[in-house]
C-alpha cells in the first residue's frame, strides 16, 4: 500500500496544500466544515503525517539516548526498564547504547547520539573514565544531559545515585551486628567513585566500631567479576582463618566468594557470614542465599528520566535550574549468608 | 554556543545557500577551491549538519526499532547486545522497547515504533500473542522486518530461531544417556510456540528411547518462573518419587526445582538428575552448577539485525526475496546436576 501524502489529499479535496495541512493540525483559522472535510479523507485514506518534516520544524525529536556501561548485567537492566516504562509515560523513545564500560567507547557512543539528534542524553560513567572534557561540552551546549549510578563530582549537571558510602557502612555494621571482628574486603581498584565511596564507608564502620582496618585483608581485584571474589575467597581460605566476615561490594564478588568458601569446605555463616551489594535477582537463589544491600535500579532510571524530562522543558522555556543530586535510599537485606 | 546554520556559512562567504550546501555534500559541479573555502568556514565554525532535514530528505532515520518481552531477563539481555553491537558496525541506532510479554504492549509498541520512522522492526512474540494482523499489516506495507527468537508459523517474514524441538529432544536425551528412566517435565502452557516445541522434543525423546510418556509427570504451570518450577518440585518430592530426572523448559525453573529437592534432602544427581533451558548466567552459580542446553543470545541479536539490514537495502533496491529461516545452532552442557 503506497503512503498517502498532504499533497495527494489537496488534489483529492482541490484545497491548497496549506490548507489541508492546517486542517490536519486544527487550526482555528480553517473552517470546521473544511477541517472535518479534510479529516475523514486523511483518516479513510489511512494518512500518517511525515514525522521527518514535523521534527524538522520542531527540531525535536522526543528520542533520548540512554548509555549503560553493559547491556547484559541485571542491575543494569532494572535500570533501563526503568527509563524506558518512564520514558513511554512521556511520549518518548529511548535509543540504548552501552559504553562497553570504557572510555572510549564512552566518547564514541556519545557522539553517535548527538548525531542522531536526540532530546537529551542519560550516562553512567564507564569505569575508567577519568577525564570529563566530552561530557562538559554538552552541557556547556546545554544539552539536557543527567549522569546516574556511576558519576563524577566533577561534572557539574543532574545526577541521580545512591549514597555509596553510606550503604556500604551499612553493610559492613550489618556484619558486626551479628559478631564479626575480622571483616575482610572484597573490591576492584579505587579509581571508580562507587568503589572509593564503598571502600569509605567499609572503614567508617569498622572506626565507628572500635575495629582495626587490616589492610592485608582489604583485596583489590581488577574487576567486579565472580572470578575476582572467587580468588579472594581462595586467599582467604588459605592465608586469613582468621576471617569471620566478609563484605564484598558487588553480589557477584560475594557469589565467587561463596564457592571458595564451599570448596575449601567453610561453612557460611556458621564460620565465615557474607553480605554482598546490588540485590541482583541470583542473590536470591544461591546456595546459602545471600545477603545484600538493595539498589533499587528501577527506581533510579525512574529518577533519571524524571530529571532528564525536566532540563528538556525547561531548556524549551528557557529556564536555568541549578543542579541537583538525587540520593535514592538503600536497604540491607539480610538472608542466610549471615543469619 | 549557538548553532551555525547552512545560512550563516552562505552570508559569511557571499554564496548562495545551494551552493554552500553542495560543498558540503562535495557536489562535482562546485570548484575544488569554493569547496575548501565552505568545508574550511564549516570546520572553524563546528558547523552540524541539520539531522532533521536530512532525514527528509532521504526519508531514512537509521534507526531501528527493537522490541524484546521483557528487558530485565538475561537471554533477552544477550539478544539485545548482538542487536546492539551489530547495528552500531552497520551505522544504526536501535530503539529498545518491551512489550511485559503481552499482546497489548506488543501492539502498542508496534505502533509507537511506526511513529518514530524507524526503517525496520525486530520482534520477538509476546507469550499471549495468537492474532497477527498487527504484524501482517506491517509486512503488506513492506516495512523491514524480522521475528527472532518467539515466532510465529503463520507470519511470512525472515526469522532467527533455535530449534526447539531438537534441543528438547538432545536435553533429554542427555537424561537418557546418563541412566534416568522417569523423566518429569516442567514447562508452562501450550500456547507459545517455543513451549510447544520443547514438549514435542522430549516426548520424541522418550518414543525414541521406548520410554513411555506419563502425563502424570508433565507438570504445566502458569509461566516460566522460578515459583513454578518449586512448586512441580515440591510435588515430584511429595507425590512422585519414582522420578529419577527432570527436565525443566527454563534455567529459572530448573533452578526452582533444584531449590525443592535440597529442601527436601534429596540429592543431585545421585537421586533425581536435572537439566534446565537456555544457560542463563546463574546456571553457572547454583549449587549444584546446573546442567542445560546453551541459546547463543548474542549470536541471535547478530543474526536478527543482519536479515533486517539486507531487507532495508532490499527495499531501496526494489528487490524481493522469499522469506528465510535462519536456525542457529544449540548444544547441551553437562554440569553438576547431571553428572
Amino acid at each position: 500500500m503506497p503512503k498517502v501524502s498532504l499533497t495527494k489529499i489537496s488534489e483529492i479535496l482541490g484545497m491548497s496544500k496549506s490548507t489541508v495541512s492546517k486542517a490536519l493540525n486544527n487550526y482555528a483559522d480553517v473552517s470546521p466544515i473544511t477541517r472535518k472535510k479534510v479529516q475523514d479523507l486523511a483518516n479513510e485514506l489511512n494518512y500518517k503525517p511525515n514525522i521527518f518534516a514535523q521534527n524538522l520544524r520542531s527540531q525535536e525529536s522526543n528520542i533520548i539516548g540512554l548509555i549503560v556501561p553493559e547491556i547484559v548485567h541485571y542491575f543494569f537492566s532494572t535500570i533501563i526498564s526503568g527509563v524506558l516504562k518512564t520514558a513511554e509515560n512521556f511520549g518518548y523513545s529511548v535509543i540504548v547504547v552501552q559504553s562497553n564500560d570504557d572510555y572510549k567507547g564512552e566518547v564514541k557512543q556519545l557522539k553517535l547520539l548527538l548525531d542522531k539528534n536526540v532530546d537529551g542524553i542519560l550516562l553512567s560513567l564507564a569505569d575508567n573514565t577519568i577525564h570529563f572534557s566530552h561530557i562538559k561540552d554538552l552541557v556547556k551546549e546545554s544539552m539536557p544531559f543527567v549522569l546516574y549510578d556511576k558519576i563524577s563530582k566533577l561534572i557539574d549537571c543532574n545526577k541521580v545515585v545512591i549514597d555509596d558510602v553510606k550503604a556500604a557502612q551499612m553493610a559492613t555494621q550489618h556484619l558486626i551486628d551479628i559478631g564479626c571482628k575480622k571483616i575482610a574486603l572484597i573490591r576492584n581498584h579505587l579509581k571508580s567513585q562507587t568503589t572509593i565511596d564503598r571502600h569509605k564507608g567499609y572503614k567508617k564502620a569498622l572506626l565507628e566500631n572500635g575495629l582495626v582496618y587490616n589492610k592485608s585483608i582489604d583485596f583489590e581485584g581488577p574487576d567486579f567479576s565472580f572470578k575476582t571474589g572467587k580468588i579472594a575467597g581462595i586467599k582467604i581460605c588459605e592465608s586469613h582463618k582468621e576471617v569471620d566476615g566478609i563484605f564484598a561490594v558487588t553480589d557477584l564478588m560475594a557469589i565467587g566468594a561463596l564457592e571458595a568458601l564451599k570448596e575449601h569446605n567453610v561453612a557460611v555463616p556458621e564460620q565465615v557470614s557474607v553480605i554482598g551489594f546490588s540485590n541482583w535477582f541470583m542473590s536470591q537463589i544461591t546456595t546459602p542465599h545471600l545477603s545484600t544491600v538493595d539498589q533499587p535500579g528501577l527506581e533510579i532510571g525512574q529518577t533519571a528520566f524524571k530529571l532528564l524530562y525536566q532540563e528538556i522543558q525547561n531548556k524549551k522555556n528557557n529556564i536555568k535550574e541549578p543542579s541537583k543530586t538525587v540520593v535514592i535510599p538503600t536497604t540491607v537485606i539480610s538472608r542466610e549468608s549471615t543469619k
